[in-house]
């Protein structure tokens, strides 16, 4: 298999600017996200402090981003990433059932908006699940519900629908569904989840719907269930000024780390967490 | 006296970018420093990692920054800061025989490049000055040297051939210089300073100078010069993530914390010290 330098999870201002300086140091990048760069910032109304760009619209700020990655020959791999394990002297990243391999690992996906839905993390394991790639197997010929936080999440209720006997579908954004007949939209607000004997009931303001299992899908996980052992402070990793996470070649940068998220603050943090990488691959002799 | 909500000493990257978020947060600033912005960045050959900006010259990217405060109305004072004193609730700024306020103090002057000459620190405040305009009072009819490090110094030695009976201007750069006849041009390279009784010899490779007092004339100080009682560690200021500085109301960005020395990395701290110092004031009930 293939392995990486340096893998960089996350493709906003801080994901991107520590692949192009770990790119401009030589390292074998596996640069993990979307191709929309970042939600966010796209739908950027406008931007007043990324020095170099006066008042700038979030969509032309990631236009510029896209033509530094082009100008350099940076590509985006659109595989999200379950769960990262230290396996000694490198980490495997799990991807549904794939997993990729590299020396060193880059967080850069940013801050999870929003408390999760009472019950979530309760439930989290046990009928409630973040990744239908891994748990669909569990369901097959069952009947699951899926709250999807954005349209990406509708191709994973797709892929759920040709494996369960049923598939409701909860989008939890304002935009059209564009699903398969075999997918249940169901345009009501959830408020909870809670337990119903060994099944699982999804509660909106006026109904409840009983399911086998329940993915919650959204753009990140937290980062302690991303990175299993990794020190957490509420929703951010923990990091000194050398952007080290706490565990020897993880390194995070961005939203991420904590206030305040500013997209010239989460570049500037990239940098950092891609030189403080290359020198633990120097340090480590690792890498090529 | 007009006193002001933030004080930035610095036009580098950092400085810029924490004055121009210090300006969207109505913050009254005063931006210290080079209508050249920095000569470290207008003299890069080629940046590859400044996010947004692929391959681009210093030069350029130095218009792209001016362009950013000229669409911003932001103005910059051309003064140079000799010391900064805490006054309890605000800092008063030296500027040669002028004295400004600010609430809060921003410092970006990047870091000074090269050691100390011998003799130069044991013999500051002895015979030693880094501020011609602080001291030539001194040595009126005396005769002194001055070591200068930028031809922006050339005028400091001009003004001081106005005041002392004899001024040797001691060049450490390759540049042809621009002085008036009354200041003698040694282009010999200063190895070191010493004592000699009252007076003060400068060593070069196969000459001594006897003079009566030496000016050390460098685009920065060294930041525990500049702001007495500073925690430094070498040539940087200790910061923490919020990039406070050690003493309630200064904080640090860029070069000056240590390395990385990245554009990108100065650019993302500037925005950091100054969103501190927004707050700072805030919980102070302090500006306007």
């Amino acid at each position: 298999m293939e392995r990486y330098d340096i893998a960089v999870i996350g493709t906003g201002p801080a994901g991107l600017s520590a692949a192009i300086t770990a790119t401009i140091r030589n390292k074998k990048v596996l640069l993990l996200g979307s191709k929309e760069l970042s939600a966010k910032l796209g739908k950027a109304h406008e931007i007043q402090n990324y020095l170099g760009f006066p008042s700038v619209k979030g969509e032309d700020l990631a236009a510029a981003f896209q033509n530094h990655l082009n100008q350099m020959g940076i590509k985006i791999t659109e595989k999200r990433i379950n769960a990262v394990y230290s396996m000694g002297e490198y980490f495997a990243l799990q991807s549904g059932e794939e997993m990729l391999e590299a020396f060193a690992v880059i967080l850069a996906t940013g801050v999870v908006q929003g408390k999760p839905l009472p019950g979530e993390e309760e439930l989290l394991g046990r009928g409630v699940s973040y990744c239908a790639t891994c748990d669909a197997p569990l369901y097959r010929g069952k009947t699951v519900g899926v709250i999807g936080y954005s349209p990406r999440e509708e191709a994973e209720a797709a892929f759920l629908s040709e494996v369960c006997s049923e598939v409701l579908y909860f989008p939890m954004y304002r935009e059209e569904t564009t699903l398969p007949e075999t997918v249940y939209v169901k345009r009501e607000k959830v408020i909870a989840v809670e337990k119903r004997e060994n099944r699982k009931a999804i509660l909106t303001a006026g109904n409840e719907y009983t399911v086998d299992g329940v993915f919650i899908l959204r753009e990140a996980v937290s980062p302690g269930q991303l990175v299993p052992g990794l020190p957490t402070a509420g929703p951010h990793v923990t990091v000194n000024r050398s952007m080290e996470a706490g565990i020897p070649g993880v390194f995070a940068c961005g939203d991420l780390t904590g206030t305040p998220y500013q997209y010239i603050k989460a570049a500037g943090e990239g940098n950092i967490a891609a030189l403080s990488a290359v020198s633990y691959l120097d340090q480590k002799k690792l890498a090529k």
